[in-house]
C-alpha cells in the first residue's frame, strides 16, 4: 500500500471520518478537532500523500495562491510587511506570488493580468497603485500604507500616521525645541500628508504659530535631501527641532549637519520614521516613529482569511505607532 | 466575435499561422519572428484573450512557476538579488514564489514540499540549504551565494569572494597598513572562508608573516561584533588595517573606533564587502567590495531558462566583484 499513491478516500478510510473531513483538514479550513487533525496528518506523513494542487487548483479553483504587488522588496520597509504576509500566509497554507512593481503603472498592469489568470485569490497591494484604478477587481484586495481611492471592497491597513505626527511635534516640544522644520516628500501620498497635519496640528494646539514651522520638500533620495537641508541650514540657524518623514531623510539631515559642524541633539534634535534598520545602525542612532510591520502584515492575512472564509470583515485598519527614544531628539 | 471566449486556434487562423506557433509566442519559449510574435500579441490584445494558465498547467506541467527560498528578504543583499530574479523570471513569462525560510531546516522542508506539490519547475535557492542535503529533486535548481555540497546536477553562482579577500588585502597594503585584522562571521560557511583565504593569500605573497594578522570571529550582529571590537582595540592599539566581511561589521567596527577616539582613516582604515546601502549612508561611506547582485540574478534566471529548454548550461558561474573607494580606507 505505500508504494501506491493513496487517495483522499483511502485516508478517510484509514482515519474512520469522512473524506469531507478529511478535505476539511487539507485546506485548514472549517471546523475539526485537534485529534482528528492529528490522526489525518499522520496518515498523510504515512503514506506520503500529496495532494495535486494544480488539478485541485482547477476543480476547485482554490489554488492556495495569494498574489502581492509591492513598489521594490529592497526597501527595508516593504521587505519587512511582505516578509510577514508570506510568513502569515505560509503557516495557514498560502504560497504567495510577490511582484516588484517599481511603481511603474505598465508593470502593475501586466503583474495583475497575470496574477489573476494564475488563479490568485487574493490580492495585497503595499504603497500602490500610485497611478490607476483597478477596475471590478472581483476578489478579495488589501491596500497596505496608503488609500488612494474610496472603494467600498477594498480593506485599508496603515499606520496611523496622524498620531506618528503628533508623537513626534510632542517628543520636540517637551525637550525645549521652539523653531521647527519638517522634511517630507514632494509626492502628495496620504501618509506623507497625514505626518505632516499630525505635526503642525499639535503645534497649533501648543500655541505655536505658522512662522514657527518651515517644510522642506525633497525627492526621498539621501544625496538631494543632503544638499538641500545643508542649503536650508546655510541660511537659517535658528531652526532648533527636526521632524524627517523617514529615516533615510532623518539620516541624510543628520549627516548634512554634522558636517556643518551643528550638534545633535544639544543644539538642534531630529525626529525620524519607520523604525528601519539604518536608522538604528549609525554613528547616532535615530529617534524615531516606528511603524508595526508585523500587526500591518497580521491585519492583511488576517482580513484577506477572513473574506475567503465569506466571514465579516473590518474595512479600515489604523496601526499604532511607537515612539523609540535614541540619540538624536 | 469579440464577446466570444476565443481560442488558440481562432488566432492561428486569424493570424495565419499554425497552432504550434501560437504557441510559442504565448510561452515565449522556441523560434518566431518578431513580425509573427507582434502580429499574435495584436490580436490576443484585440480579443482579449487570457490562457487559463491553471488548466494549461495541468495539460502541459508548464506551469510557470519558479520557487525561490531565501533565508530572510529583509536582508538587503538577498533582497536586491531576489527582487532581480523576480523581475528577470517576469519578463520571460514566469511568476516566483518567494518564500523567507529564516534558514531553519523544518521551514526549508515544509516550503520544498509546499513548491513541489504546485508544480514549480524550477527552484532556486539563496544561501542554502544550510543544514540538510536535497535528494532527488528532479527539477533545475540554482544556489546562489553558497555551495553547500558537490552535486553535479545542481548549478551554483557565487561572488568571487577569493578575489574580494586579495582586493581588500592590496588596498589596504597600497595604503601603507602593516598589521591587520580581519572580522568574519562565525560559522563556517564557504564565502566567509573564501574572503578569508584571499586576503590572507595576498598578505603572505607580499611578505607578511602569520603575525601580521589577527582574526576575530563574531556573530553577524551589530551589537556583539561592536562590543568584540571594542574590547579587542583596548588591547590592540597596533593594528592599522581592518577587512571586515561584511558591511553591517565595518559598520559596527567603525561605530566602536569612533567612540574610542580612534581617526578613521587617519589612524586605521576599514574595507567593508557586500555594497548594500547602510556602506553609503553613513557619517563616513565605506570603502567596500561590492557584489554583483544584478549579475548573479540574471545568471540565475538563464541558467534556468536554458535548463527548461533542455539546453546546455554552465554548471558553475564566478561572479566578478568590485572595489568601491569611499572615505574609510
Amino acid at each position: 500500500m505505500q508504494k501506491k499513491r493513496i487517495s483522499i478516500k483511502d485516508i478517510s478510510e484509514l482515519a474512520g471520518v469522512s473524506v469531507a473531513t478529511v478535505s476539511r483538514v487539507i485546506n485548514k479550513n472549517g471546523r475539526y478537532s485537534k485529534k482528528t487533525e492529528k490522526k489525518i496528518l499522520e496518515i498523510i506523513e504515512k503514506y506520503n500523500y500529496r495532494p495535486n494542487q494544480i488539478a485541485r487548483g482547477l476543480r476547485t479553483r482554490n489554488t492556495h495562491m495569494i498574489g502581492m504587488i509591492v513598489p521594490d522588496i529592497t526597501n527595508e520597509f516593504f521587505a519587512k510587511i511582505t516578509r510577514h504576509v508570506e510568513k502569515g500566509f505560509f503557516a495557514k497554507g498560502y504560497s504567495v506570488f510577490i511582484c516588484n512593481s517599481d511603481e511603474n503603472i505598465k508593470n502593475e498592469s501586466k503583474y495583475l493580468k497575470d496574477l489573476i489568470s494564475k488563479g490568485v485569490l487574493a490580492l495585497i497591494y503595499i504603497a500602490g497603485p500610485g497611478l490607476h484604478k483597478i477596475e471590478n477587481l472581483n476578489i478579495p484586495t488589501v491596500f497596505i500604507d496608503r488609500e488612494p481611492y474610496e472603494d467600498k471592497n477594498i480593506i485599508v491597513i496603515s499606520s496611523d500616521n496622524l498620531m506618528g505626527g503628533r508623537m513626534a511635534a510632542e517628543k520636540l516640544t517637551k525637550n525645549g525645541c521652539k523653531k521647527f522644520l519638517l522634511i517630507r516628500d514632494e509626492c502628495n501620498i496620504s501618509t506623507q500628508e497625514d505626518r505632516q497635519k499630525g505635526f503642525l496640528q499639535y503645534l497649533k494646539e501648543c500655541g505655536f504659530d505658522k512662522e514657527d514651522v518651515d517644510i522642506l520638500h525633497s525627492k526621498i533620495d539621501y544625496d538631494k535631501i543632503k544638499e538641500k537641508v545643508t542649503k536650508y541650514f546655510v541660511k537659517h540657524t535658528i531652526v532648533d527641532g527636526i521632524f524627517a518623514t523617514t529615516d533615510l531623510t532623518a539620516l541624510a539631515t543628520m549627516d548634512a549637519l554634522m558636517k556643518l559642524g551643528v550638534s545633535i541633539p544639544d543644539k538642534v534634535k531630529i525626529i525620524g520614521y519607520d523604525g528601519v534598520s539604518i536608522s538604528k545602525y549609525c554613528y547616532l542612532p535615530i529617534t524615531t516613529i516606528k511603524q508595526d510591520t508585523i500587526k500591518i502584515a497580521e491585519l492583511a492575512v488576517d482580513s484577506i482569511i477572513r473574506k475567503l472564509r465569506c466571514e465579516k470583515v473590518q474595512r479600515k485598519h489604523i496601526v499604532p505607532v511607537e515612539l523609540i527614544e535614541r540619540k538624536t531628539g
